[in-house]
């Protein structure tokens, strides 16, 4: 189609990630045109205030509007961009988008997960694209990874580490062994955390991501709200230098994997064997390491957020888009993975390894007194280690007993604890942390 | 194209990949088809002796043919996939498949290396595809990470690992310090490595991927000849021991970089500092570490060989193909990056910082004979260390003097060395490793 050579662009948001979009559009413009053989032209960008001052990027001041349906409905506008986050007008906006027979591309997680079904059958039935690399991991292009590289496929498990925030906090912790709140403190002053980290550090942007990479891994839709999470709040250093005692170091995971039918699917920190290659990655980069039947192990490394790293994969996303469209007779769409309904594997059913520590009084008979309840409870030890030295029964501090369990039934796991949560003996409650592999 | 559902296979070779691709097509036809929409089948496939005993699969007989032309030119061939290695009979048959307008899939390095232009303008002319994911990295997804996923970005540098035989050797020679004849041996028998290593251990086979990934990250084509290539076996045991003491670890790698339009290119084992992510790649695998501008690093790993996950990437290029079929109007193929002519940056002008070891005389003034020499060619040390107790003046072994170097130019080194290793001093000629960042 020599007589088209450029395609039109809506962005809707001018944060991070669209002032992102438009530097990378200036600043590689003459690669991508080479590229594409046609150029990606910003039409209007849609914000709450056009008279804002200090964007991060300079904008044409003529392109800004705040009638998001103009913007959208403009007919030299080929790809709408949305950038806004939250899932309520920026569903509204994708709907509308594709209804206009717009190709989509969106870094939104949230949108994405919680309205997968909807959004993709509206796609569908217009023929339209909707595309959203940056929506997982940032930079790294895992979803076309799994979508086209291991097209031919079939995955069986997935580890990663998908949450830069939670992957910062807990490396700064393992370095510095400093305890949870003051790294966290400190990241907010530095602007790597949200004045709100709940979404963070607590799992929910993670499984967010989770389902996406479940959907594409495992052909199915997951309710987001029944992923297993817990935060990384319940590392506390000692747990650091433990773990590292025992040959792991401790991220923030999630995991998934297909039981026959059945998809298990959870966040949360875990111990990770140190000579595993996602042990070294730290900082608040990002990687996905995948199990599939014909290649074996493989891993996808880089930055998981920051404003130039997703707007490679929204400008991405765009350049493959236009070849689509550059390539394609009519309305014909590639063919998504069909989806079908799988059910999830119940926490309690969940099998792991578990790394336990149990604060308890310093007196004769305590190992023998956890060991057996774990015992009949079908919970089997791989380790134990007991701290302190004898004479100190009248510390303040409790003695840390930490047991490293073979695989159990978390269920099992979980009465167990609730078990010997009641002993007298028991000075704290267990701290439970899962171990990878 | 609801009309047409099922996408018509020739195999070009039935050997380790071409049964793989056999077997990944029985073993996950079911989730290709619900992936495409479409079945994948096997119509011909071309072998020198059709009656041969002891394939790696067994296959329909009536399937298997000596004429090579008539398999490529069958009505109900759709696609044909190159697996029979060389660069003569292989290019005839590629040519002649893209001249037969059939898409072409090939897991062939030296005849994409060796013949870039020739075959992508033939295509081009034709309007067929040509995907060759199984060239680089085997299974691991490179080629469409670079090409797609960081479409928008522009590559500053690549380091990668992607020869297994190498990595293998190496890794092994790593852990037992065992020399490298002896392991090339072990390897040999356990059949990791060719009866002729020449191309894997050379940097050969190294060389034509490094060809391929410097035409994908920088858009121009290089003569693989004019690569500057040091094998494997320049690496004693002892420079592992050495490197370990200074904090690296040697792996075979290939680097290119942009200097402005220039390019440099090089294949050699290398000092990598052992908090690289690529320092615990090891065994077969292969990885490539790619530094762009947008994205910062990011690293891509896994098997880069293997009869499953080659053809796991052979079968994903003949779904995207398929998929592509469906899409296209027509003769509108997706536009390949544009390719221009670059010069290489000349080895002389190469810089690195460089791992010297000299085998000298036990003598006063030795170490101030090299430094001067080194120093008068404005090679600068970073470290030295020279080993062996005095008094060894008479041993059959020289005494090592170990030298690390701030970085230098290439031909200032080897003039240094030149001089160097022709003093009465100098027991040994000096071995010579770059050192990686």
């Amino acid at each position: 189609m020599s007589e088209r050579r450029t395609i039109g662009v809506a962005l809707l948001g001018l944060g991070n990630v669209g002032g992102g979009v438009v530097k990378l559009l200036e600043d590689n413009a003459a690669a991508i045109e080479a590229r594409l053989g046609a150029r990606l032209e910003v039409r209007a960008i849609v914000v709450r205030d056009p008279d804002k001052a200090n964007r991060v990027v300079d904008v044409d001041k003529s392109l800004l509007t705040t009638d998001m349906m103009a913007a959208i409905n403009r007919p030299d506008v080929d790809i709408v961009c949305e950038l806004m986050g939250g899932t309520t007008l920026a569903k509204e906006a994708v709907l509308a988008a594709i209804k206009a027979k717009r190709q989509v591309v969106t870094a939104n997680k949230a949108l994405l997960a919680e309205h997968w079904a909807e959004l993709f059958t509206a796609a569908e039935t217009a023929g339209v694209d909707v595309y959203y690399e940056a929506a997982v991991c940032g930079g790294v292009p895992i979803i076309r990874v799994l979508r086209e590289g291991l097209a031919s496929d079939r995955v069986e498990s997935i580890h990663g580490i998908v949450n830069g925030t939670s992957n910062y906090i807990l490396s700064t912790m393992t370095e510095t062994r400093r305890p949870f709140a003051e790294i966290l403190k400190e990241a907010q002053e530095l602007g790597y955390a949200e004045a709100d980290p709940t979404l963070d550090v607590g799992g929910g942007d993670a499984a967010h991501k989770l389902a996406i990479l479940v959907n594409l891994c495992f052909g199915t839709i997951i309710d987001v709200n029944a992923i297993e999470k817990d935060g990384i709040d319940v590392v506390d250093p000692i747990d650091l230098s433990y773990a590292e005692k025992f040959g792991y170091v401790i991220k923030p995971l999630v995991i998934a994997r297909e039981h026959g039918r059945a998809i298990e699917a959870r966040v949360h920190p875990a111990l990770v064997p140190s000579n595993w290659l996602l042990a070294d990655v730290s900082g608040a980069k990002n990687a996905v390491y995948v199990q599939s039947y014909a290649l074996g192990p493989s891993m996808y490394y880089g930055a998981g957020a920051g404003m130039l790293p997703t707007a490679m994969s929204v400008v991405s996303d765009m350049i493959e888009i236009a070849r689509n469209m550059f390539a394609r007779a009519g309305s014909q769409v590639p063919r998504p993975r069909p989806v079908e309904s799988r059910p999830m594997v119940p926490v309690a059913d969940l099998e792991s390894s578990y790394y336990l520590r149990f604060g308890v009084h310093d007196q004769p008979g305590v190992l023998g007194q956890l060991m057996t309840i774990l015992g009949s409870h079908a919970v089997s030890i791989a380790q134990v280690v007991q701290d302190g030295a004898p004479g100190r029964r009248d510390s303040d501090t409790p003695v840390w007993v930490v047991v490293l369990t073979h695989r159990a039934r978390e269920g099992d796991v979980r009465n167990a604890l609730a078990e010997i949560d009641a002993l007298p003996i028991v000075r704290e409650r267990a701290r439970v942390i899962r171990i990878a592999g």
